[in-house]
């Protein structure tokens, strides 16, 4: 099974009592300095504070009420853990959440504030998927992966039917790349809504496994990265993602750890909205002439969960 | 001349093209501790980050071309001289503002960023108004009050225009109060759309001078407030302001300085916006439980230029 357009915009009528019509945003003092217009595709606002609301719902949602009943189980520490615990709750479902030993309070207390039941484990990719499979063993909860499933991917492509619904005329949309599931989805939305358009994804270099599989054409696996875009420490991305963002993704570039910083209190100070480090990273690439020349680009801000703690502008 | 809703329509045409149609915002934690549905309308992320947009285009656009060729002026360190600068900008037009010397390098680049002409005097109150009259003397350029002007007050209004176009149902409207220009502009709009709604003022309780005026029934005048809401240390309303103010305005209440950086904080880590302490003084008053019950509640998030390098919150 692929993924259509046709899939996306079912995907999108079946969540869209359970997610937020997010706002596009513009800024004179951006689009002076990208000679450009620029279009910031506001996820960050979504419910659950990121675009994972998207996929986790039109997940939840697409299954029987015979697979519902018994629940839904991922692994995840971050912003798909706190979606996939959100739609469980509003289908009355139960969630079970493998979370690594030492996650940060914060994501801990998001996925409590919506009824998540969370496990712990040792960090490693192995751990987590061997506890994952337990509870799915015990349990029959249905997996939903963060990144390597057509349902998440396909209600991640529907932010950009929003935006291309606003904006029709953009000549390209960035985003941004972990497992690759909103590039994946945005790519499938993006090309078959408007075939002139390009779609380019932003990795930070230190997570630079898409770029590596997407120039390789084979899914390439990297240790643990440590860039500070924690939404975007995948080692892998996903045997669904790749053939969709080969077939459909333009380019995927990388940015520097110091870009991704400067950007992301760009967007503080100028768009006055909050974005986590991860969401920072395609306009990160904008802002250091990293892509070909345009007249209108929609970037996809990703997520707003930040640690509101720790600015990394702040840092000795 | 007093203020009504006529005017405030012609106000929202003349500065249409000038200014953003701002988002309203909502979220299910701030719905489910509130107790009520909370509609936030966000013109923190207006066009120069504050709601001063508004009455400062439509002061500048009022002016007839004979009037403008000779520039505008005013005093102020905050919003209100960032958002002239730039009307002036956009007519093409001087704006000629002053400042207190001292005033944070933040808000000098802003003016600047706008073409705006600084002019630098001493920080009482007379030196600035004198600095002002001089300027206004030799250049013959227009004054431009901060809020003791029927232009600006219009322009203010005009967001309430929009807040309720989407949301007509709301039993009340909550916005902060400084010298009273929002205010007054708010209640205006508001009780003009539709009859039964209530309007109630927040303000500092260290800074309650229109608190005071309110019950007084004349204009009470007090020394520079230390609050950390710096969009809201007026000495004073207006001529103009309080007439308003005592006629459409039910109520001003006012909250604690620890009040205001908790609800600061939390419209950063819910709404994912960045708003400035001036903006969170009127969500504070309802985590506090100061108003009456409401299904129904509508916020002006007033501005979002906050200091990204001295969060209240982390302040030792």
């Amino acid at each position: 099974m692929s993924l259509d357009l046709a899939t996306i915009r079912v995907a999108h009528d079946r969540i869209r009592p359970f997610i937020k019509r997010t706002p596009v945003l513009t800024n004179e003092a951006v689009d002076a300095q990208a000679g450009a217009a620029v279009f910031f595709k506001c996820e960050n606002l979504q419910a659950a504070g990121a675009f994972k609301s998207r996929g986790a719902c039109n997940a939840v949602f697409s299954l029987t009420d015979a697979e519902a009943a018994l629940g839904v189980v991922t692994h995840s520490s971050g912003n798909h853990a706190a979606a996939l615990a959100r739609a469980a709750q509003l289908r009355g479902i139960a969630a079970h959440i493998v979370m690594p030993v030492g996650a940060p309070q914060s994501k801990v207390r998001n996925v409590e504030s919506y009824g998540g039941l969370i496990t712990y484990c040792e960090s490693s990719l192995a751990a987590r998927e061997f506890a994952c499979a337990a509870i799915a063993a015990r349990t029959g909860a249905a997996l939903v992966h963060p990144f390597d499933d057509l349902r998440v991917i396909a209600g991640q492509g529907t932010a950009t039917l929003e935006l291309l619904e606003e904006q029709p005329d953009l000549d390209f949309i960035l985003c941004p790349v972990g497992g690759g599931g909103l590039l994946s989805g945005t790519a499938v939305a993006a090309k078959t809504v408007k075939s002139g358009i390009r779609v380019i994804g932003v990795e930070p270099a230190l997570a630079d496994d898409v770029a590596q599989s997407f120039r390789a054409g084979r899914r390439i696996s990297i240790p643990t990265p440590a860039t500070i875009a924690d939404g975007l420490r995948t080692n892998c991305t996903g045997e669904h993602n790749l053939p969709l963002i080969q077939r459909y993704v333009d380019d995927v570039v990388t940015v520097s750890e110091a870009a991704i910083v400067a950007a992301m209190r760009e967007l503080w100070e100028k768009l006055h909205v909050i974005v986590e480090p991860s969401a920072a990273v395609p306009y990160a690439a904008l802002r250091e002439g990293r892509l070909p020349p345009a007249r209108r680009i929609g970037i996809i801000l990703s997520g707003g969960n930040a640690d509101l703690t720790a600015l990394p502008w702040l840092k000795p």
